[in-house]
């Protein structure tokens, strides 16, 4: 097995950046096109490490075949996008939204495509770009596609990111008990990783830095996405489930624990130990090579085999990278094979109404020779059952 | 001059989203709509109360011309929105994205319209679903439209959202002294807003609480949008400019201060006048059936007679509501006339490198007779300059 990565903290040297975008040129040249045009912020930041939040100023990427990408922003903005960008881009503003006739971001970004380009553009683009675009358009998720697979700089943000995650979730293993309230857990664990963030990259970028700490009590744990309420209380026994993300500067990762304060009641230890099994029979798969909806059709398996096939809710894991939530999936409909450089988080889970939820989930580098877990925290039941 | 309305923190009633929607179909009506499908997750949380993050599980809503609307949602989620939604919704689950062929919410969705339906989509929708999207597909904004003008409740909320503002920036000027970081400053105001939602609406959604606390020092108050970084230090004299916005459970409203600590310095005292009469015109023009566009060229006008035409980076101001940046557009371009019920910020800026940023911005209503400043903290020259 591997060694894990070191973690980094540096911002993105050019050589990095360019490396990118020449992988999307790459697969621009594959689809044939002359220009690809990114709106999705998530994409622009990998671009450019120009974060934003969208709202009714569009920024708008266009990248040629060839020479400096151009960045329409609003004028508002340029300063903003200068102090963070660390790429060459041609900057085209617009004034405002809305702007005098005739000086509208759509009145000035057409212009810079031309009217016989062929022109790719993000499924995620709004409709209303896509229809004032000229040429022809091709709906592909070119950066997405890039982005699949890690470079050794994104590996060791990631493991920063990681490593940030793993100091949220022991706080929270450490004041998680009987009657303490989700908001005052929630307030504790993310003001905890913010600081360490802010000690360890005091140039953060805060757009793209978010924390999450946060616990499903046994009432609620058999429904994942019912976001707990600020005042839901802790209570003795479990499942409880725990969910910890932080976006550290632009990295996404996450870390998942099922544990009992003071006990496991015995209904639980069936759907503990099977959930267990499904996520042990995912690490064992998850290497380079592997079909994604093998590992998940195989995890899955193991929940009906045990009876627990009405209890699933979820695929077996998604990607992690810039976000939190990204391709590939470890899903019964994704094809593709792992490859080294990938993280995916590995999460199956049960969720049966009066016995809760089981899951755990980690944030796994696929290497050469198989996968390291990033976010290593203790998993065995004897850690997770935690004495009052 | 009418009396400040109350500020409400109750959910909406059945009413109140009954009304919402009847709005919707009254224009559907008029575009000859069978269908209209929303995306934008803003949009869906004015008809269903029910917020949700954007991530690759789409969440769609189709409301019919008549009938209950359907929500298109991944299974994981159908819970949420149960334990969310405050109007009659028909469930169409997807399982997951990916999903087994023939599975997919793209398989599930196109059947919701039949084939020869004429369906109004949002400029905002993602030309991945459009693309799917069955019949004759028209893009026209119509939620957005209805939500201009807001209704008594949506103003209760509101004058909420802009106590609990108020609250922040008091706590703002208080702590906002040389040396200190912005860090610090953020952390404490944020926090302080918080408490107060938590202690008010208890049961408060935080996918839809957020809350900025923040300043720009002297150094950057002429870069209105370049964020500042956690460590950037208060100064001396001035001008600062703060930023506090709050979201509360859904209403997002915005208060901002020029200010300076101990002292003015002298090159600061004409842009200053000159953004504070470009602001008194536009409050003495705000009221029912003024044009926007109207406004803003008079509030321009003062800047530019004074010399400081260079200096305008963006518009006079914007609608706020559901979130903090929506139309109408205090803005050349927009023609819209002002209603009673709006609810818009007025806020002129001058910024020039070397003498630095000077903008105040208030939530303001729109009402039978003129306007209601809904955040009004102090205002003078006197109050705005702090004894240290």
């Amino acid at each position: 097995m591997s060694a894990k990565p070191k973690p980094i903290t540096d911002p993105p040297s050019a050589k990095e950046m360019a490396g990118r975008l020449a992988n999307v040129r790459t697969l621009m040249a594959e689809h044939n096109l002359d220009y690809y045009v990114s709106f999705d912020p998530v994409n622009i930041y990998y671009l450019t490490n120009f974060a934003n939040n969208v709202h009714e100023r569009p920024f708008i990427l266009v990248i040629p075949k060839e020479g400096t990408p151009k960045m329409v922003c609003p004028l508002l903005e340029m300063v903003h996008v200068m102090a963070r960008a660390l790429c060459e881009l041609e900057y085209v503003n617009y004034y405002e939204v809305p702007s005098p006739e005739g000086e509208n971001w759509y009145d000035i970004y057409p212009k810079l495509l031309g009217t016989n380009a062929r022109v790719g553009v993000e499924a995620a683009m709004p409709l209303g770009i896509s229809k004032v675009t000229p040429g022809e358009v091709v709906m592909v998720d070119i950066i997405d596609e890039v982005r699949l697979v890690k470079t050794d700089y994104e590996i060791g943000r990631s493991v920063h990111a990681c490593d940030i995650t793993k100091e949220g979730h022991l706080k929270l293993m450490e004041i998680c008990r009987p009657g303490a309230a989700e908001i005052a857990i929630y307030g504790e664990v993310v003001r905890h990783m913010m600081g360490k963030v802010l000690t360890e990259i005091p140039n953060a970028n805060l757009i793209v830095s978010k924390f999450i700490g946060a616990v499903w009590p046994p009432s609620i744990s058999h429904d994942p996405h019912r976001v707990p309420t600020p005042y839901q209380l802790m209570e003795e026994g479990g499942p409880h489930v725990s969910i910890v993300t932080a976006q550290v500067d632009g990295y996404g990762m996450e870390v998942e624990r099922t544990f009992f304060l003071g006990s496991m009641p015995d209904k639980c230890k069936k759907p503990f130990e099977v959930a267990m099994e499904a996520r042990a029979k995912a690490y064992e798969l998850a290497k380079p090579g592997a079909v994604l909806s093998d590992i998940d059709t195989a995890a899955r398996k193991i929940i009906f085999d045990a009876g627990y096939g009405d209890y699933l809710l979820h695929r077996t894991g998604h990607g992690l990278g810039i976000t939190g939530h990204e391709a590939p999936y470890v899903a019964i409909g994704d094809d593709r094979e792992l490859v080294p450089g990938m993280i995916i988080s590995i999460e199956p889970g049960i969720y049966k109404e009066g016995e809760g939820g089981f899951r755990h989930s980690d944030s796994v580098l696929i290497t050469e020779s198989g996968n390291i877990n990033l976010t290593d925290v203790p998993d065995t039941l004897d850690d997770l059952i935690i004495p009052l």
